[in-house]
């Protein structure tokens, strides 16, 4: 047999991929199942985004400019301005969603071996990106008693070498739901600066904050313009993630530059998806201030049903959808396997991702599990309680 | 400031990115360009896809399953079964077009400073994917004189080695609009099975042929299954360009399962996107066929017109919708510049693509130019008979 690569080998599987079987035959035995393990919104899309899809006035599906229509990026410019990002149409290249923006960036500033540095946990599929590209993951661990916040300077500093070419972040942050400050963005900044290193800030969550904090864009201060790279996407905000349009922001002109022959090598972004994401654009502005409200909502249930909880902790989502609950079991992967396999309340059960698939350190996150508040506040509470009950049973 | 990979540095500029100012500038003068540069067909694309894009019942766009619905890839088995290829759902992988597909064939099967045979002059892009996942690209080079025939088996077994992982060929091909035989199929892949290399086929093409040959894929013969690799896509067969849905089959489900982990990591392909290439597979079966009798009138066109040139050479295009023409210049890319800068017959000029772009070894096809026959007959007359007074002009 022909061989298959070690960078495709050594991709670990999914830990959700690894419980589908186990949701589809619950499925199959008649079992609800909640879904807690992926950010998919169940929030509409905008009206106008599918009304533009309805009304398409095209006869030819044509290639679109490969990093996205003038229009598209000049109408992404306003939305930036109302976020105090002040950028200009050829600083950004429309992508296959944050994921294609995120390995574009990876092949632009990576050659294979060399190294970036990632708080954990993270964002997992970070780790999928940077083996395709044969990248190192450095983690530095956050913590969940300081609800994951920005480990210290030095932790960063001490792992810089010759081979480290950036660090990335993710604010507010999958899977935690901490939202950084305008000090700790600026502080590590400075040290990427400082080294000579990219710092990338994915911000596809940017509107969603639940508390008194302003989100702080790394692209808000001109400091930084040489060394920012900001990934984006309209999945979350505009809850079009089957839409599949991300976007790469920076002033580095050498760096846009190098991702536009990454994007010339693979022609086009999806052209129905752009018509959708434009729209979403210029969609009713009440409607990203709507689903933050309803989130808000879900996150003041969680909050308020975790509590009831004994012997866990739990990361307090400050912004994104998600929050990172440390369980009293030994192996959290157990634990959501369990609650498919063998329990249920009044018929149904939770899906939840074990949090290990998180963290690039081998010995981390395994009595953890990620949720994302992505159902309304009823079967977020039936969730909860499930959990609640499970764990009870699963731990006696 | 910060560095570029040496991967982001090598991919070389486009050559026909390089020529896009001249012809905006030429469009800014009031002359109008005929575009032989790319493979954007101008044929409508299929009324079912659009009509059910027009149609969607959706308020919400979710992500697709990362490897395409079941239902797509069970519509896919039965179109494949109608060209004598038997898969099922679970050998296909959905992806956002052939270049994705490309691209995780790339790096399921090769480690950086692993090899890639394949025979120049190739679609220019392989050259970005290899490049994305340092995989050096191993040129033979095939002869204009041979209407680009498969190079004899002995130069392609002179360049194995240890590193070597996969031959990669495209039928019909794209630059040269060659059609393998089915003997030059078999000889290439028990070549590859000799040596347990994969053999991967790009068949964008498929359905594009013009003489009495029948298409031969790697897939109808079973004796390849371990080592077969099939690109695919529904841009050019369906003119869905712009939507982006591409594939990849193979009945090696290791293969296949490595695929699927890199299609994971990038979540789903765009669902509006699948909604229309899964149309295209039911549309009127006609369609095809008149697709394939216009390409056929084209390059009669095509073929009388060049034939009346004098000192060029060029491919019979017996299938896809390309020819490579050797032009009595020294520099095919001076010359198309030329075109664009310096030259309009009635107000009208053409663009078409330096060949050099579309080689590997660095001395060869810079006397030649590839152009798609992708506009309608009109048009392509007064094309070729502005090349041929263009070059009068150039070498005068």
């Amino acid at each position: 047999m022909p061989t298959i690569s070690k960078k495709g080998n050594n991709i670990p599987p999914s830990p959700i991929r690894k419980l589908v079987p186990f949701a589809d035959q619950a499925k199959k035995k008649g079992v609800e199942i909640l879904h807690l393990n992926i950010g998919q919104p169940d929030i509409k899309s905008p009206v106008e985004s599918l009304d533009a899809i309805r009304n398409i006035d095209l006869d030819l599906l044509k290639y679109e400019y490969s990093q996205g229509s003038y229009d598209f990026r000049n109408n992404l410019c306003s939305y930036y301005s109302g976020h105090n990002i002040y950028i200009k149409p050829d600083d950004i290249i429309t992508t296959v969603g944050a994921s294609e923006a995120l390995s574009f960036t990876m092949n632009s500033i990576c050659d294979p071996g060399d190294e970036v540095i990632i708080p954990e946990p993270f964002y997992a599929n970070y780790n999928g990106f940077a083996q395709a590209s044969d990248v190192k993951v450095i983690p530095i661990t956050s913590k969940i008693e300081d609800n994951f916040s920005l480990p210290s300077i030095e932790s960063f500093e001490d792992k810089i070498n010759i081979k480290t070419k950036a660090i990335i972040i993710c604010n507010p942050c999958n899977p935690t739901g901490y939202v950084y400050s305008k000090d700790e963005i600026i502080k590590i900044a400075k040290l990427a600066k400082k080294h000579d290193l990219f710092i990338v800030v994915d911000e596809v969550y940017r509107e969603f904050i639940y508390t008194n904090l302003k989100h702080f864009s790394i692209l808000e201060d001109e400091r930084f313009y040489d060394h920012a790279i900001l990934i984006d996407s309209t999945s979350k905000r505009y809850s079009l993630c089957g839409a599949r349009i991300g976007f790469i922001v920076s002033k580095n002109s050498e760096f846009i530059e190098t991702c536009l022959k990454f994007a010339l090598t693979r022609l086009s972004p999806p052209t129905l998806a752009l018509i959708a994401a434009n729209e979403a654009l210029n969609s009713d502005k009440n409607y990203i201030k709507n689903v933050i409200t309803e989130y808000s909502n879900r996150r003041k249930v969680l909050i308020t049903e975790l509590s009831k909880l004994q012997d866990i902790k739990y990361s307090d989502p400050m912004g994104a959808f998600y929050s990172i609950i440390k369980l009293p079991v030994k192996d959290a992967e157990e634990f959501a396997k369990f609650l498919l396999t063998d329990f249920s309340v009044d018929n149904e059960s939770v899906m939840v991702s074990p949090a290990s698939g998180f963290y690039s350190s081998k010995d981390n996150g395994h009595d953890e599990i990620r949720i994302a508040f992505v159902l309304n506040s009823d079967k977020l509470k039936r969730a909860i309680n499930i959990i609640n009950l499970g764990l009870k049973e699963f731990t006696s």
